[in-house]
């Protein structure tokens, strides 16, 4: 696309009430664009890195046997109250109309259980995995992270319904790795880690993946060696122990929670009432397990994690593009960026009247992975450099093509 | 993908409460669940088919220009209040939270004009043309029509930013043939009128897209040959003349509405405040346009117009699959599947354990258009068999891919 014609505008001012790193890069870059406090609207940089990473974990959901629906936002008190979490009293997050008769959804256990109850009856229908990519609502009386905590964000939330315990712990497992490949394909593999945390009333522990980062809100005791960490919330010497991890080992560091898995067992089932026959012919309640990743705040940790001073540093795999064509002056830009454009490649052209040194703020502050000047010092060639990286290198287009592909 | 595997049932009961066409079939099918009285949820079949509009819906906004983005559903008072559209009493469909302070987009105008004034500041950075798919919440006091008339429905809405009349009059007229592309693309093109509507206290006609439909909530008066209609909300003898139309011509009809176009002009850039420098570097208000298509509602239109008597009939284009095998008894099905695989065909293999005549009734409601047989009676051949004819061909399985691809 042609950077002229780009919607957006890059911008040099720090927004005055943004205090975080990752909104404030976002902000200035035109990714995204505050509409209230803990409330963003995706700009269009910003819908393809979110539609990027979409695509990835909707790979290695449907990978693992996901298969995807969306629910309504809007939720009514019956299901809600038969499971104890309508009064606002118990949820205080609850955004709800006027007259206290409709919520939205700050999750969607309660509508996924009851729909589950129309399609599966029986143990031939299990098991079976749903997720979605729908919206959140939550009255956060804390926003104060940029994306990483807002009042309105993305989930890709599924759930999986089994038969038996067994069931549940094989798919968890499974689940645990497809999230492991997720944040290794977005970037941010080797700082995520597995993390063993409160189980509430249902299950010893439930498993968050904690990025380890200054602008995370959760603290986390952390064994580089093993990868696995513990979250202060449940941390204890005995705890450790019994996880087979050495106090001497551990780091304390914070952290950034960019998703997490959580066995129910048969508790919400039952309150809900959602029961399969058997072989025999017996009724049980169904095995329920749910698994989320927040898609804007993933977005914010990779932000957060691989940025530099100068701005956002994006993996190819979410990038918005994957290379920056600079054209300084008027010469052949629009020749190279057909080339790119018939080789298959996603390219923003900066074919804009500026200066160079402006021109290469951007570039560094948009964070694309491939920089590629043309000019009239690179006559028939052109330079290109990977955004985190100083070697710059002279060469033909086709060579260069050939490099990008 | 296993119908065996398919996380819904089909079901033979209509729902009680459910009278309209589109929602019976696609509840029967599993395509959609009913949460509340206007409330939906899309499942695996319902929502491959809303991709497959988007989809469609994303090239023909792109190839106009038109640059996605996505703006958050929580509203606040300020900027609604400068348009005079906040207060409960002028519009009576807004959502909002227990105190007040917060609402639920029921519309994106504003928010759009807000964001744009970050943006677009000279004639440089004009035109622009933004939309999104963003869920809209009417607090509806009629949902009665299945998903033509619900409380949460997804929308496609762009906006026009230009900065003449004479150009958002060019971009309308081309932002008018891209929707007769959709319409013609998701199969309703031939029932599929422009029509004549009301243009407010803006212009003196806005314009919709009516399909001709009993389902239909709108009265329009059709002229077939001319292919042009009038809604009766503006209809009179007058009107009709003064669009070259002739009475005697014209058929009264009932209509959905699937689609709609309207020029703003200036008046909401002035009241907030969204203003461009000229090339003399004088002030002046930039000209909005909108244009907005219901995804679900287009979807429901495609059932109504195209369904006959025993289910729906999906065209090739917004289809959850192109081909649905069913496989009677146990014999090459397994294998025929892996063939349409590799060939990257979409087919819901029926692998289920039911009887022939089950199969056959469900292959109906479901409506995927190319039904392929393999039994004991079709040997090393297969049958195939559009949905909506008679004709049953007995091809090899090569013959047949070729036919299909």
């Amino acid at each position: 696309m042609r950077q002229s014609e780009l919607y957006t505008k890059t911008s040099k001012n720090i927004p005055s009430d943004e205090v975080s790193l990752n909104a404030t890069l976002l902000i200035r870059g035109g990714f995204i664009h505050k509409e209230m406090a803990g409330v963003y609207a995706y700009l269009p940089l910003g819908l393809r890195v979110i539609e990027k990473i979409k695509s990835i974990i909707q790979e290695e959901m449907n990978a693992i046997g996901g298969q995807e629906i969306l629910l309504a936002s809007l939720q009514g008190p019956d299901l809600w109250q038969k499971n104890d979490r309508w009064d606002d009293k118990k949820i205080s997050i609850w955004f709800k109309d006027k007259e206290g008769k409709l919520g939205f959804a700050w999750s969607h256990e309660e509508p996924m259980i009851e729909m589950a109850s129309h399609h599966v009856g029986s143990y031939k229908d299990l098991p079976v995995f749903v997720y979605q990519f729908q919206n959140k609502f939550r009255n956060e009386p804390r926003v104060k992270s940029g994306l990483l905590r807002t009042r309105e964000f993305l989930m890709k939330d599924l759930y999986s319904f089994t038969a038996t315990q067994e069931d549940l712990d094989t798919f968890y497992e499974k689940c645990a790795k497809a999230y492991e490949k997720i944040f290794k394909r977005t970037g941010i593999g080797n700082k995520t880690y597995r993390t063993f945390a409160s189980g509430g009333v249902f299950t010893k522990y439930s498993h968050e993946f904690q990025s380890v980062s200054e602008a995370g809100e959760d603290t986390i005791y952390l064994d580089p060696k093993k990868k696995i960490a513990i979250n202060k919330e449940v941390y204890s010497l005995e705890v450790a122990k019994s996880l087979g991890l050495n106090q001497k080992d551990l780091l304390e560091t914070k952290s950034i929670e960019v998703g997490n898995i959580f066995k129910f067992g048969t508790v919400y089932s039952e309150k809900l009432g959602l029961k399969y026959k058997d072989r025999g012919g017996v009724e049980k309640p169904v095995f329920l397990g749910s698994y989320g990743i927040g898609v804007g705040r993933l977005m914010a940790t990779v932000v957060e994690l691989l940025c530099d001073k100068s701005g956002m540093v994006w993996p190819e795999s979410i990038a918005p593009f994957k290379v920056h064509l600079i054209e300084l002056g008027r010469n052949k830009g629009k020749q190279v960026y057909a080339h790119l454009i018939k080789a298959g490649i996603e390219v923003l052209y900066d074919d804009r009247d500026a200066s160079a040194g402006e021109k290469f703020k951007d570039a560094d502050l948009l964070g694309i992975p491939w920089r590629m000047v043309v000019s009239d010092k690179t006559k028939e060639r052109v330079e290109i450099k990977r955004r985190n990286a100083n070697k710059v290198e002279l060469l033909s287009i086709n060579e260069a093509i050939r490099k990008l592909i």
